[in-house]
């Protein structure tokens, strides 16, 4: 369950503007401020079905687009790429390494 | 039009995933197989204004993608930084130069 809430947290970060602004708020506030189901729904004044029938179909839009556009995979091979990067440039000696890594580090 | 053109190339590259099938068939025929619009539509038999429609409305849609996900921009923000990397690099003694360049341009 804690893994599958860091995927939707990313998914919904590469994907959120795909979204509408309804399903924007439903998940935000669940997988972003971790309100509950229910006080969603009371919030909106809602049942606690629909609201749980509009994040689950937007958990499925979100894997739709990752199936499709893959950023978060693609964002995962840079992170590898560039962690491997960090350890052939710490092989070396590399004068002002730390300003290297940190340009590197904006890559991901 | 070459900078449209080359600026189609790259939207068309990032989100051809999200277009129908007939958005694909045109825009890639138009844009990289660079068949005219009157070829296309004879070959589909519709109307070279069929055909002009189909794919305005699919550059718009593509240029819609770009302003929510920005995938163009980041990649060029990426390709900067890359660039901007390399010279950090080949302005110090860095042994196998190379190899560090390969993987870092295995970054864009």
């Amino acid at each position: 369950m804690i893994e599958k809430t860091i995927r939707m947290n990313y998914l919904y970060d590469f994907y959120h503007a795909l979204l509408t602004e309804k399903q924007n708020q439903y998940m935000s506030m669940y997988y972003l401020d971790d309100w509950s189901l229910g006080e969603i729904a009371e919030y909106f004044d809602v049942s606690r079905q629909a609201v749980y029938d509009n994040i689950r179909r937007t958990e499925l839009m979100l894997e739709e687009y990752e199936k499709k556009l893959g950023l978060l995979e693609k964002y995962e091979g840079r992170r590898n790429q560039i962690a491997q990067l960090k350890k052939l440039l710490s092989e070396r000696s590399v004068p002002d390494l730390d300003v290297i890594i940190k340009e590197l580090e904006a890559l991901e």
